[in-house]
């Protein structure tokens, strides 16, 4: 996969290590890191390392990709310590409250209350 | 990829034509069809047609499933109208909120104010 990066994303500026994040994960492709203001006990961001805006600029070539992040998903929430459970959301757009334009996978769990809408 | 059903399962009845559903797509491997309790003006689910519990109890072997799943909630978001953006939920697992366990997508989108806690 060619590697893209935006020099405006605060998410690639986590990638290259411009701008510190608390990394649980990293391999050739995707990180993943604590986010900074967390909605449950455990709240993790999986994101590509490459910069793709959002869900809805992805298509049939990204499909690998998504499949990687959506199976990290369980082992890094197991890891964490949600062992009950967890959700993930990925927020796309303006009426999906996507908030930064770096595709990224909340994956939030641990134990109940908490919530995000 | 081998084809499980459970018997028991309300989606894997919604699959084999068992009991009725609103679906817009349907392909080899996925279905996806309207939510009958719909939260968003646009909410859809989509689901393989073969029974996975949970995202809890995928690894590896369905990263391409899994990713074929997330490719095509963009394109089913903008066909069903939701233009401006929408929101991909995966509930797994009591505390993530998981009220049938074959695996599925919540795909919710349109005008807002509407919101999936």
């Amino acid at each position: 996969m060619t590697m893209h990066s935006d020099p405006d994303c605060i998410f690639c500026k986590i990638v290259s290590g411009q701008i510190p994040a608390d990394k649980i994960h990293e391999d050739d492709e995707l990180i993943a890191f604590r986010d900074i203001r967390p909605a449950a006990p455990v709240h993790l961001l999986i994101i590509p390392k490459t910069h793709i805006a959002g869900l809805a600029d992805t298509e049939a070539s990204h499909e690998a990709l998504l499949g990687r992040m959506m199976t990290l998903a369980p082992r890094l929430a197991r890891e964490q310590g949600a062992l009950d459970g967890f959700r993930v959301v990925v927020n796309t757009g303006r009426d999906g409250g996507q908030e930064v334009y770096h595709l990224h996978l909340h994956v939030m769990g641990g134990p109940r209350p908490w919530k995000h809408g």
